[in-house]
């Protein structure tokens, strides 16, 4: 898969950048050294690495408006990087340019308790948002399984999700306002307290471009009311089949709950023995399905949800009885990825959408796929908004395996867009899956984004060669789908 | 105001576009006597009148296709209009332009129940939509005030609102899909039925771009379950000051409200002769306050809202009794704006936002206006999202009054961006608060748009003169400004 990055010399004036960095940084902000570099090489999507030439670590926008006016100077490509937790290679560095992490930029500047929002840089930590507004009654809703660990820049730049963004919306719904610098070196913006924007909604245009459209130095999220009550139900099935049809039934009944999971056999048979979460193991899917809000209306929606769950078929249902035991049924789908890791020497997480009524069909699909290719694959699932987690196991040791892990992975995606869903439904497009977009999208699509693109960075600097591809690659994937027997491009009908 | 629209004699080629129309339209479909063109001379903002030369009705989306190609070719600018009823001019006809008018593409093309969306054509109403959903339990929750005549393509260009926007979203949050002609002539379909959007999210830009960015001939709406129960607490307080503390306590307290409405003493006296809808006259302020969900839910939460409310100080409190009554209650604030044409020969609605904490600094600065400017103004508002409705009254026969009654429209709008608030909250922009657009937004934030208005519509053909000002006009209008003894533009700080 490094194909994708180019390994060319460095011929770009790397010697003059880093002199006038030096001039206006101070020298523990700039790393060079390849031992210091290394640890940038890729972020959450190992199987793309690059040791970026250098690597600048501002400590305030000042800086960071510095860095972006230098790389400006001198023509050099800026690679923004928060927690380095991404996993679809959106901070993979670019071999000719500098990798400009957010790290140092973690202060929480405010918590306005009446406006119920919170005014961070982008190096604060997802949870720790939430943590600092528990005192207020309030937190900060989108909970990607990374929020430990993933800062709220790589979250804007990600667009991403989490298990309780069914009810709760993803980034994009939570941020109310970004900061940000522009290709130009010049402070914009963007969003406001209003519902609506002005004009064009540049604001969601932003969140989830990925780094492409400018650098965040400040973002205003909102927070909401702890709710005093949660509660989940887990529910047995036994068959995908009976699964997703109380899936779909808990829908239309009107119910949005606080989050609806599926796992299949082969994802709890991987977690309960890392976890002991408490799964049936005996089941061919489980369903973690929460309510939230006062005691009166969890008792009432609970009622509800495990009356729709024993009419779709469920064989077992089980209610969180306390606080630790709901956190422990999530655990276990939080640690999924993880647990990858301890049954399989690697794996590789995808992230496509499909409309919920295709769940049995895409689910049977890729059991089928697994034959084919002779790798494993493990299925967690946003059921609710149709958000698939197909974890594909393998051993990067073996060349052969990389390469049909990869293959698999496309399969999965375009199988995604041929019953009409998407190629990403949290955690971006990046560097992994910009042949997809050519897949997703038609050439006019394309060039509109090429033209936002454009707009906000007419010298192509940041974070290039990523989420949009160029017509050129387009036919080159097209072509190549074409020599497999398969014309996908440009002809592909999209729903 | 009419000088935002220019007069100047017919140079384009009407001739040739009218022949090449009429080979490829049906002859019915075109219309060019005055006495057909005049009903289209504006939408809702009747201050901006304009007989377009030419009305184009299509009745498919080949049409559509025919008339953009055929302005294409004889570089004849296109106005879109859907059910003219836009508040801000956005269907405002050009004076050398087409009137492309959707009204007949009106077909509900499918009801999808297991998906919960409908797919429709840009000239269905928007109350059509949710007839059309009701024998499934299922509707559109958009609610513009203009609802039973408003169409969804207009809602779509102007990312409408309505009273129960504050817990089920605008526009932007209920529309999947768009289909549309590019200025190209060519079909482009943006957004998916998934939670996130691949690449960048240009449905989201799309919404609310006031037909500058394309010509919709489809969209996939989401429906939503019809709750169970509904009803409305009507709360009376001594003073504004004492009802904005209650709507901040109500968001403070974690509860989202169905809708969240006030009206000032001014507003209830204008509309409880018209329509009787129970209001208390004595008050300086009521708030509306809607529960909705299973009748236990609603029983729960408007026994906190009362709570919240008696600590805040309200001086009555009535809770809707039956069905009837909670539609009644809702009237009145439905139809201020017709009320407003009872007590007065004209009004000027508003539409600015802003931070739910400056609502009672907001509403006296404008009662001290109503003495600069010697003209009433009544207040409806969207308490909940900080959507304010003052609704200027005047009298269009007096010259006077309507240069006063613009300056006053913009003095309001100006103090919203002087809170942190902005100059539309839910009807958009249009020919109306181009000038103001100068006022919220950055000479690098104008760019941002322009740059997105060229990749989408690189000849300018579509709404041009509309939405977006280029920097010459805020140059030419922050000189008046500077006249006028203040410097707006370009260094008025945002926040």
């Amino acid at each position: 898969m490094s194909t994708h990055v180019s390994h060319s010399a460095m011929s770009a004036d790397f010697p003059g950048l880093l002199k006038r960095l030096g001039n206006r940084l101070p020298a523990h902000c700039i790393l060079t050294r390849a031992e210091d570099t290394r640890p940038y090489e890729c972020d959450g999507l190992s199987l793309f690495r690059e040791t970026p030439p250098v690597v600048v670590l501002p400590e305030d926008e000042a800086q960071v408006v510095e860095v972006v006016q230098a790389c400006r100077a001198f023509d050099i490509p800026i690679v923004a990087r928060g927690a380095g937790t991404g996993l679809s290679g959106g901070a993979t560095p670019h071999a000719q340019g500098v990798v400009l992490g957010l790290a140092k930029l973690n202060r929480i500047l405010k918590i306005d308790v009446d406006a119920a929002t919170a005014l961070v840089e982008p190096g604060v930590r997802n949870l720790a948002i939430s943590e600092a507004a528990a005192s207020y009654g309030l937190y900060y809703a989108p909970d990607p399984s990374s929020q430990i660990a993933c800062s709220i820049g790589g979250n804007i730049a990600e667009n991403s999700g989490g298990v309780h963004c069914l009810k709760y919306g993803l980034t994009v719904h939570n941020v109310l306002r970004v900061r940000m610098v522009t290709a130009e070196g010049e402070i914009v913006e963007l969003g406001s307290d209003a519902p609506d924007a002005p004009g064009v909604d540049l604001l969601a245009a932003f969140i989830g471009s990925e780094g492409m459209l400018g650098i965040v130095t400040q973002a205003t999220v909102k927070l909401i009311p702890r709710p005093a009550c949660a509660r989940v139900v887990m529910a047995s099935f036994p068959s995908v089949e009976s699964a997703g049809e109380a899936v779909a039934n808990i829908i239309a009944s009107g119910i949005i709950p606080a989050g609806l999971e599926m796992m299949d056999k082969r994802a709890t048979h991987m977690v309960e023995p890392f976890v002991q979460a408490g799964y049936d193991l005996d089941a061919e899917a489980i369903l973690l399905c929460e309510s939230d809000g006062t005691d009166e209306e969890v008792e009432d929606e609970i009622l509800r949800m495990k009356a729709v769950f024993a009419s779709a078929g469920a064989s077992r249902l089980q209610v969180s009885a306390s606080e630790e035991e709901r956190l422990r049924f999530w655990a276990g789908r939080k640690n999924a990825f993880p647990a990858a890791g301890r049954v399989s020497p690697d794996y590789y997480c995808m992230d496509g959408t499909i409309p919920r009524r295709h769940l049995a069909r895409v689910l049977n699909a890729i059991v089928a796929m697994e034959e084919d290719f002779g790798l494993h694959c493990a299925n967690v699932f946003h059921a609710g908004d149709g958000n698939l987690h197909p974890l594909i196991l393998f051993d990067a040791n073996i060349p052969e395996q990389v390469e049909k892990a990869e293959r698999f992975g496309a399969a999965i995606l375009e199988l995604c867009v041929e019953v009409g869903g998407t190629i990403t439904g949290e955690h971006g497009v990046g560097i992994e899956k910009i042949n997809q977009m050519c897949v997703q999208f038609t050439r006019q699509e394309l060039n509109f984004f090429l033209a936002l693109k454009r707009g906000f960075d007419p010298y192509g600097l940041l974070n290039p060669e990523k989420v949009i591809p160029t017509l050129a690659r387009c036919a080159e994937y097209g072509r190549m789908h074409v020599h497999a027997g398969q014309i996908r491009f440009p002809d592909l009908p999209r729903f």
